[in-house]
């Protein structure tokens, strides 16, 4: 069987608005540091006004790990709103040039809001706060999903973050059916704790009941079942999910799938942004597992690629994350 | 007597959408290496099709000296036109969010185009090669010189790019004339061979008559005066105007006034991405001269400003200049 898809993904469209920012800035603001806020629009533009210069990049999570994928050569596609205005066409270009596949139609010019954007906030150390103003993004329905292409993807990788909307949760459950049904598979990232503390009901039952692969970082992991045991958190989701890919900032990533379990370490880096490190270790985990790679080797590059991702602003890979691999030995 | 601002820039408006290419991208799309060509919106649109994932940082050359002189902390303000659409919208906030003052009215919506933008393509030497889609920055008209702000500033700084418009020169006319008359200062940049090729008469009679400031590379120079002679070219320049500020690459920068002459280093940095070299220079230079240091030391911090902005990405500043200033021992 040879898919047209390896993977596509299902998220939150943004534009990332990248600043840097004090700590002071953030406590004078109300931004909690290290985490993603929602924000309204009159919020956006508020906060817009008082940071610093910025630059705009492509951003989303879900459209982070499709772009990486894609960089390493994937066949991949991406479903996620935006409106036809100069954001929403950025967003576009850089999926597609990037060599994705991305047909979602433009939000009707009558949906309230603009293209989503998220004022990303970077302190001296590294760490980023997010603040997003989802716009259009959130009118992601079940007709945005087309099951004739979720039938053509080995894997589709769901955004926890959509959670956040009704309409989107159908829009998963569609994707998910027309998935299965043609013989794919179904991964989900939990994307932040917060996130996980707003729909822990939807993602447990989910998981339990429809996800082949898991990815999250460690304080979601905790967040999920509610409890401060890393270790019987780890077991739990690997009773219920066939592989769990769990971050761990810089402790590396463990990997469970049934019985086995494995560690791997983190690779040292300067941290610049660490924007989009769960995105790429997402995507880089995906690419190895459409490509035959053992589970070990997916965590492994999980790693190279967040290192990479989180050495420079901006949350897509900017040099070759294959040369990367192969400087580690791992391709 | 202490003028509200220090500089106040004149130019084209633009954001810039940086994109990565080789050598082969640009002969098969006809684009000339190192410099900057105007395409009109069907180009720009064609071309933005087939650059690879880009990033949005506010651009525009007298723009980005302007951010440049406000980032030093001097005072400053800009003159340019955008559209009240998303890209004017970064762009003015850049502007601002960085301490300069930006007024320029956006243009009416009746005017065709969008806000303008300059598609920078960087090869893997650095090098930068940019398309610019001038939009509604090209409709800048004397209505938009407002007399009381030029009467405020001990200099203006004129882009020469924007001579590429009537309306314009008769704006800078209009700009010229209000800052005379209160006893403020004339500078220009000569901005690019080509422009230079374009509007050479226009340059030389407004050098001739009105200018105290002149920067420009070593093409530039040579392109005004029509010979190869760089040394005869510079000694006709520093007969017209008082001071002669021009690079030459890596070969540092020449500063001329009457019979004084100065040669200052290039500072020797990994080149990352050309863009707002020039433009960089011009504000370091314009702080020291407007803060008492000598015409050495300005061509210093211009070479030191310049170095900076060239070893990254974007055409603004990331890191503290007056502490590479400090590091350099011209503070």
């Amino acid at each position: 069987m040879n898919k047209k898809y390896q993977v596509v993904g299902i998220g939150n469209a943004l534009v990332d608005v990248l600043a840097s920012a004090d700590e002071d800035f953030l406590a004078d603001n109300g931004i909690g540091k290290g985490i993603m806020q929602l924000i309204d629009m009159e919020r956006a533009a508020d906060l817009y006004d008082r940071i610093g210069p910025a630059q705009e990049v492509s951003g989303g999570s879900a459209a982070n790990t499709i772009a990486g994928i894609a960089h390493l050569g994937g066949r991949t596609a991406y479903v996620g709103k935006v409106k036809d205005d100069q954001l929403g066409r950025i967003f576009a270009h850089d999926l597609r040039a990037q060599g994705a596949s991305y047909e979602t139609s433009f939000a009707d010019g009558e949906v309230p809001g603009e293209t989503g954007r998220c004022i990303v906030l970077v302190t001296p150390d590294g760490e980023r706060s997010m603040n997003t103003y989802l716009g259009v993004t959130e009118f992601l329905t079940p007709d945005d999903i087309i099951p004739e292409q979720m039938a053509e993807a080995e894997w589709i990788y769901l955004e926890g973050y959509r959670f956040d909307g009704p309409e989107s949760h159908e829009a998963f459950a569609k994707a998910i059916r027309a998935t299965r049904s043609a013989g794919g598979r179904v991964s989900i990232t939990l994307s932040d704790p917060f996130c996980v503390e707003r729909h822990r009901v939807a993602f447990r039952e989910m998981i339990h009941s429809d996800v082949d692969l898991l990815f999250c970082n460690r304080a979601e992991m905790l967040s999920m079942y509610e409890t401060n045991d890393f270790d019987a958190a780890l077991k739990q989701a690997a009773s219920e999910v066939a592989i769990v890919a769990c971050t761990d900032s810089e402790h590396g990533a463990h990997i469970l799938a049934g019985e086995r379990r494995w560690h791997v370490p983190a690779i040292p880096v300067d941290l610049v942004d660490a924007t989009g490190a769960g995105d790429l270790f997402s995507a880089a985990f995906l690419w190895g597992l459409t490509h035959g790679y053992s589970l070990e080797d997916c965590g492994r590059m999980g790693c190279i690629a967040a290192s990479e991702v989180i050495s420079h602003i901006g949350a897509r890979p900017e040099t070759s994350l294959r040369k990367l691999f192969e400087r580690h030995h791992v391709l």
